[in-house]
């Protein structure tokens, strides 16, 4: 097992997962700030707490916002890429990859989820997002296709 | 390290964890697909790159679709559900369990999830979605039970 | 990988994952409780199968219900919050952390968001479930920091 710990691939998958986990649980944080400053909230106990003290600002603190939704979608959408990445990539590492195609891999998917994160809350024109976010599922399943070519028990 | 990854329970765990994730993969492009061609979207821009030139279309773009929802619910689903999998499965493989007992666990998860999918989408008609989303969460629920019963550490 | 399985460490981070998972999975079921309860569906088919016989009492079930909302916010906080607590707690399970030290990272997270799920469903007024919410993130940003601390390979 040391072994495996001190190697440079499982290294690299323990960086870049540890990244793009640090990168997601922002959007908790950016969430709670829009609802804060923008007077947002779903739970009648936050809006309580943020100076809904009667009930026709409580009324008005219990809605919908968009921009509040667009950070929520843009969780949602690293929740849904994130957590096959991490499944697939440790399973990837297991099978002893090249060092310099495993950090391709890693490099690629990494980069493509923080630019796929501006392109959602800036927001840029679309297919830039679009594009990003079919660039990271590349990157899963050309892992996942390597760990099923590796070896498969059904 | 090389002893586990060349186990045949692990090599089935890396198998069918894969299987399952890539399954729950297709329903990103499959929401992209429905909005798309009945042009649903949640993002101004996403309705802007499909057609939304003017102000109406726009608005008549940027809707809530029952179709659409059906498969964002089905995805959502199989975040819940196939998160506690992969996770209590890589502990459970680590527990060294028998062969035929881990692919028994495997295959009803895998096949409990496909089968889901499929009633989710179609429809079919209740309880069949409903019993395999049980069924599933009773293999978890079983590799859990395994995992705290091989070893525990408070 | 022997020596790994039975340090007392991964036992621990084994034990602290199996209990978040599985707490997690009850929301699940305590969705399914609800909506039944209170007959409250998104899906036709389901409303179908629990006494929407004719077209008015389908209108009727198929709505949003408050309380139900309430169990899926909750399910939603622990996927965001538990998923980089597992991706990030295996890794730091890997960097062989002193027992004691690992411990209290557990100890504190699993009691973080037992406390977090008990605040959301009484509820209990604010601030006591955003402050349980942020000992969570905390405890796994500090995993992070130690993980990223041990060795990085970019």
């Amino acid at each position: 097992m040391s072994e495996l710990i001190n190697s440079e691939v499982f290294l690299a998958y323990s960086t870049y997962t540890t990244i793009v986990l640090l990168k997601m649980m922002i959007m908790g944080p950016l969430t709670g700030y829009f609802r804060m400053t923008r007077k947002v909230f779903s739970n009648p106990e936050d809006a309580r707490a943020h100076g809904g003290k009667d009930e026709e600002t409580m009324k008005k603190y219990l809605r919908v916002d968009q921009d509040v939704e667009r950070v929520r979608r843009c969780h949602q959408n690293d929740l849904e890429n994130i957590v096959p990445f991490i499944g697939i990539g440790l399973l990837y590492a297991f099978t002893k990859p090249n060092l310099g195609m495993a950090l391709l891999h890693f490099r690629i998917f990494a980069g493509s989820r923080i630019f796929h994160s501006i392109a959602y809350l800036v927001p840029f024109p679309q297919p830039s997002r679009g594009l990003s976010w079919i660039v990271g599922m590349g990157v899963t399943f050309s892992m996942a296709y390597r760990v099923l070519k590796a070896g498969m028990h059904f």
